[in-house]
Formats: structure tokens, C-alpha cells, sequence
């Protein structure tokens, strides 16, 4: 049994950049990874741009009556050069003419007469974006490893990357192992329970931006499940089993990794839920036996399996994994021996409550939790208003 | 001019539950809302189980030495009845036999002979979850309203709901306007500027829960603008417009929208940036007027467009959507007749730091930012270590 952060480690130092790039049109790339750099073609602003609907003039000419030479819009080039005494109407992005340094607002503007306009604010600015000024042509605009949000579709739009360089989803195998468990869409029968795990892993292998690719409910033989974990190593970057990591004698899993070949790193979490979980490696394929209960299972894809898969993608992830708030209840326990996991709702007041929840197995407890209050092992009560670390779910 | 919790206020009260449910197949439903509640179609557990591996017996015979009269594997009914000084070897997840009431743990057990062992641990516990611990049939499994993450997925599996039903994502169209735009593709001319407000609306909407409608950029004609606007509110929920709401002669937006019937709620909101934000509704729709500004459409949507989808959707939000951080630098601005809207970074120990900005039109300052940081009116300096409201981009 070793603590979780030296758990999290060893997986982390385990796993590999595994994916190839691929290129994707802009707006599906919507949550990928950034492969390769995004850089500008571009000056932005591309010229001399006026910042205002205004008049374009001579600064030094701003305080003397003006004559209105053109109007410009934005999209259309100026045609005349603004010479003393003269101005250009001009639309808010549009281009400065010749001749002009600054623009007046037309808020603080008058007209005299049809074609003659007078200032009447107090003090001229600029009111110019200057050529260059937010990005140069071949400054980087968007790094490698940024996870692509809306802002970033934006950013790719202004800089004409219309098919950006994107990690290839890492693929990872769920397995499910025991026969007692049963599809969804089947009625259990007497001694047999629906494979609740298996899917709700792979949405957790969605989320975190995998590729799952589910095997099923393996038959509940050494050969077979031997035969069914070695074609997902075979196809896969990164293997799932779920159940089949305790005692029981039909649990031979453990055995089967050894003759595979997969170097077992550690067995066992100093954790509660979540004790029995398995992690091996073999030929750079990262292999997690994880607790066959949904809501342990939930737990340990989420410390240990997301960030290998975050890794693999080449995420550079910027925003931090836990977050300290108050309980807004008191918590208590007897055991201290493991860190615990608590599904815990975050309310609107930001407090931590920890929600109703008979065990591991009950996974209909955690129906209205929003995220996973870590509380340190050796600690066996904490009150209202003490800060708690929890992580999103 | 308004405040922004007013223009929230009077976007919440225009919004209606807009959708009508469909049903998705359960792992497709990922990120969607329920439009109804899921029931549970059983008990949970099905029947009285054992949460251990071990020894099935009568909790009055654990100290004595007990016959092992089957081996019950989770997934079989147990065939024989457990008598006094009898105990059935039991792997965790299996049924308990009739007159068993308690499980001894395998590792508190010792084999004496061939079909023979005995406790030895110091106290017996039952180690049993009762049939419907955890759920009833006909109970409430998960709410109407629930944006379905992956253990809402488990939950699903484990009561047999493989197409549940959930919230039809609201219509939005998305209109730009502007004679300078291009489209992202193509290498803007002289005088020209490529659409990335546009799809950074898109992709907006896709990540609200909304479906998108791009329009496309409209001719900068009155007649095509009002064709478009007319087109848009007929065919979807929402309808998005950015760039001309400004005050230049080509700006004539405001004027279309009051002949297409459109009540205007509000033309302008006391934040910076993001000002010049236009709201109406029409026939139930909604019509929001975006500014041009990449950084300032950004901010708006979030504040005020994704709210709508989310209430079109009927989502119950649990989780708070503005957080309280302490800064990680000082922070000054001169003019504080208006909230300020800070793009900042968020790093690894959870401080808050505004990102280099040269204002709303500066959109590659926000390539690292990861939440927008809410400055409230009158404040014009805080330092290190004061806490701000700050959303999650």
C-alpha cells in the first residue's frame, strides 16, 4: 500500500506523449490539444486602424474648422490624402488615411455646414490602433498543449488557421471482468447485476479527451481473459480492467498481467474507497486494474488515469486540480489510516457538503455530487468552515 | 445605460424553457440536460450481497469451526441452504444464502482441513448490503434538469435507462455584420478583417449546450440585414448579432430590429468592455445584439447568452459560476464609473493574475487567459492577496 501522491507520481513518470498529430477543421477542434504552435500570417491590426466613429485628421489641425474629403468605411481603402484643414469621416476598424494622426470622436464633433465639421471636445487623443500592435506576422499566437476553448477559435479564426494541428486522441480499452455483471440494456437476473463501471468509464474516457474502445463484459475464464487483455494492449494505448482486483478466486487478474509481461508498479492505494487498485506497464502501454465499485472506480480514473491521458495528449493544463473551500458542515470519521475520497456537493454559496453515501458500491448517492473532498490521512474530524482540497468532478 | 445584474436580471425573466426532450442513446447523452426524471426499474442491491470475500454463515456459529458446503461466484444463486456449523465460500458481489446473516472475511479465516475452516478474527461484522439499500424500484434515480456527466452515465447503466430523454439544444443563430469582415480562409485585403467573432460564437454555443446556426457574414445593406434578422428569429430560439451596434452611419441594426417588431429591454450595460450590448425579444425569441470586439463579445456571451441556453434547457446548475480567488499581483485602473471585465490567469496556486491587454479588441492577450475576473464599480485598487469574483472561461 503506498500513499496516492507517490501513486500519482509513478503514473505520471510512466506515461509517455503517446499520440501522433492530426489536422482538424478549426471548429471541431473545440477541447482538443494543440499538436504544433499556431502562428499569425499576419500584422493584426493589418494597418493603421481608427479605434472610433469619428473624423480622421491632422492632430494639429484639430482645433480649427475642417473640411470632409471622403467618408470611409470599414473594408474600404481611403482614397485621398488628408492634407492640412481637411478630414475624413471614418467608421469604427476602418483604415486611417494618409496624412491623418489621429481621430476625433464623433461624439465630441459638430457639424457646421453640408462638408465642414468643428471639434468641440476638450482634449484630442489618438484614438489609433497602430499596425502590429496585438500580434506581428510569424509571432506565435497559440502555444502547444493548449486546450482549445472558445477563446482560442477566435484567435485561430484572426490568424486564418482554419485546420490547426491537433493530438490524436489516445486510445484506451475498458474491459469489464466478472460474471455477474450483465449489459444495461438486459434485466438482471437473480444474482446478477447491470456493468454500470464499464460505461460510466467510457464517458469519463471521453471527457478527459480519449478514444474509448469498449471490449465488453470478458467472460469470467483465465483464458479468456488473458486473450481479451492482451488484444487490448495490442490496439490500445492504455488498458482499463475493471473488477477482478481482490481476494476472490475467480480474481485472477493479477496473474495474467504477470505472464503478459506487465511490470506491475504497485497494487494497492493507501486510499479509502479505492484501496485495490492495480497499475503495470508493458512496452510503453500503461495498464490501471481499477475497483470493480462505480463510485471507487469514478475516484481513481479520475487522480490517475485522466492526467496519464491528459500527458498523452500533451495538455500543458493551467488551471490547478483542486481547489481549497469551506466545509460547510462538520465531517467525522473513525478510520484515519487512508486519505479519504468523499463525494461532496459544492453549493452556490461555494461550501463543501459531503452527500449521503452508504459506500463504495453506492453509486446512486453520488447523483447530486459535483466534485471529490480529499481529507489527509491521520485526520478524523474537521469542522464548519475549515478548508477542505477538492477537485471538480 | 444599466447595470450588469439588472441585464441579467431582464435576460432570466425574457428566457423561457424553450426545447422540446428527445431521446439519445445513454453515452451520447454526456453533457446534455435531462428532460425527465430517470427511475430506478429495480432494487439496489437486487438482493442481500456480500460486500467482502469470505465465509457465509449464521453470525452465531462464527466461532466454531464451519463447514464449507459450496463455492457461490458473484453472478449464481447460491443452490443450498446455510444449517448450524455450515458457512458456503463466497466471493464479493455474490447472493448470500438463505440463513446466512453474516460474512466472515477470507483474511480472517483459516482453513483447518479439506471443506473445514475457522475465524479468526476478533469481532464479526455482517458485511452484507441489504436488498434496496441503495435505491428502490420506482425511486427517483437522477433529476430532470441534471447536466449528465459520467457517473450520472453509471447511474443510468445501473437501473437499465440506455435512451434516456433530454433537452432538445436550443436553435442559435449567429449573424455577423460588417462590409470589412472575410471569412477565417481568405487573406484579407486591404481595408479587410477576418470574422473571428463569428466563430468564436459558434464555438460558444456549442459548449453552452446550444446548437448553432451560422449565417454567415451579411452584406452591409439594410434590406439584406433585415432579410437575415427575419430568417434568423423564424428558424431558430435565439438570435446572435455582432458588430454593428455601434454609432457609425452603417450601423443601422437598432433601427432594423424596431421594425422587425423587436422589443428593445436594453441597449447598453455600465461594464467595460462590452458596453455597447444590445438585448430585445420577439414572439418568445431572444435577440442579443454582441459587440464587435472579439474580447468583449467573449465576456457578454458569457454572461448573458449562455445563462439563456442553459435556462432554454431547463439545467438545474449546481455548481456556482463565480468563484472567489485572491489576486496574485496589485491592480489599478484610473476611470471606475463601470464594472471592469479582467481577462486573467489562474495558476497552480489557485492567485489570480490579469494578462496583458490593450483592450476589447486585443484578442490575442486572452490566449492564456482562463477566467474573466469581475471588478466591480467604484473600485479603483486592490492589492495582493484581495479577493475578486472570478468566472471559469
Amino acid at each position: 500500500m503506498i500513499p496516492l501522491h507517490q501513486a500519482i507520481s509513478i503514473v505520471m513518470e510512466s506515461g509517455n506523449r503517446t499520440t501522433t498529430p492530426e489536422k482538424v477543421d478549426f471548429i471541431q477542434s473545440l477541447g482538443r490539444v494543440l499538436a504544433a504552435n499556431v502562428s499569425s500570417d499576419l500584422n493584426m491590426p493589418p494597418f493603421n486602424k481608427t479605434a472610433v466613429d469619428g473624423y480622421a485628421c491632422r492632430m494639429a489641425d484639430a482645433y480649427q474648422e475642417l473640411e470632409v474629403v471622403e467618408v470611409i468605411p470599414a473594408g474600404k481603402a481611403p482614397s485621398k490624402v488628408i492634407n492640412q484643414g481637411q478630414c475624413a469621416k471614418i467608421m469604427t476598424g476602418a483604415m486611417i488615411p494618409q496624412g491623418a494622426d489621429c481621430v476625433l470622436m464623433v461624439e465630441d464633433t459638430k457639424e457646421i455646414s453640408e462638408n465642414r465639421i468643428a471639434f468641440t471636445g476638450k482634449s484630442v487623443k489618438s484614438n489609433i490602433c497602430l499596425l502590429g500592435e496585438d500580434i506581428k506576422k510569424n509571432d506565435i499566437a497559440l502555444t502547444k498543449g493548449t486546450t482549445i476553448e472558445p477563446h482560442h477559435i477566435a484567435i485561430m479564426a484572426a490568424v486564418g488557421c482554419t485546420q490547426p494541428e491537433v493530438s490524436a486522441k489516445p486510445r484506451v480499452a475498458i474491459l469489464s471482468t466478472g460474471d455477474e455483471l450483465v449489459e444495461p440494456s438486459i434485466a438482471p437476473a437473480m444474482g446478477q447485476i447491470r456493468n454500470s463501471n464499464g460505461h460510466q468509464l467510457i464517458a469519463q474516457v471521453i471527457k478527459a479527451g480519449g478514444e474509448p474502445h469498449y471490449f465488453g463484459i470478458i467472460e469470467d475464464s483465465e483464458d479468456a481473459t488473458r486473450a481479451a487483455i492482451a488484444k487490448a494492449i495490442a490496439e490500445n494505448d492504455m488498458v482499463l480492467l475493471t473488477g477482478g482486483v481482490s481476494m476472490g478466486d475467480f480474481d485472477f487478474v493479477p496473474k495474467i498481467m504477470a505472464e503478459l509481461g506487465i511490470k506491475i508498479h504497485f497494487d494497492s492505494i493507501a486510499v479509502q474507497p479505492g484501496k485495490p487498485t492495480t497499475f503495470g506497464t508493458v512496452n510503453g502501454k500503461l495498464i490501471f486494474g481499477l475497483p470493480g465499485n462505480p463510485v471507487s472506480s469514478l475516484f481513481q480514473f479520475d487522480l490517475l488515469v485522466k492526467p496519464a491521458i491528459r500527458k498523452a495528449l500533451g495538455a500543458s493544463e493551467t488551471t490547478p486540480s483542486t481547489v481549497k473551500l469551506p466545509l460547510g458542515s462538520c465531517y467525522k470519521r473513525k478510520k484515519t489510516e487512508r486519505l479519504a475520497l468523499i463525494p461532496v456537493e459544492i453549493n452556490d454559496k461555494g461550501e463543501v457538503n459531503p452527500v449521503n453515501f452508504n459506500g463504495s458500491a453506492h453509486i446512486f448517492a453520488i447523483a447530486n455530487a459535483n466534485a471529490v473532498a480529499l481529507i489527509p490521512q491521520g485526520v478524523a474530524e474537521l469542522q464548519k468552515g475549515d478548508f477542505v482540497d477538492v477537485r471538480p468532478l
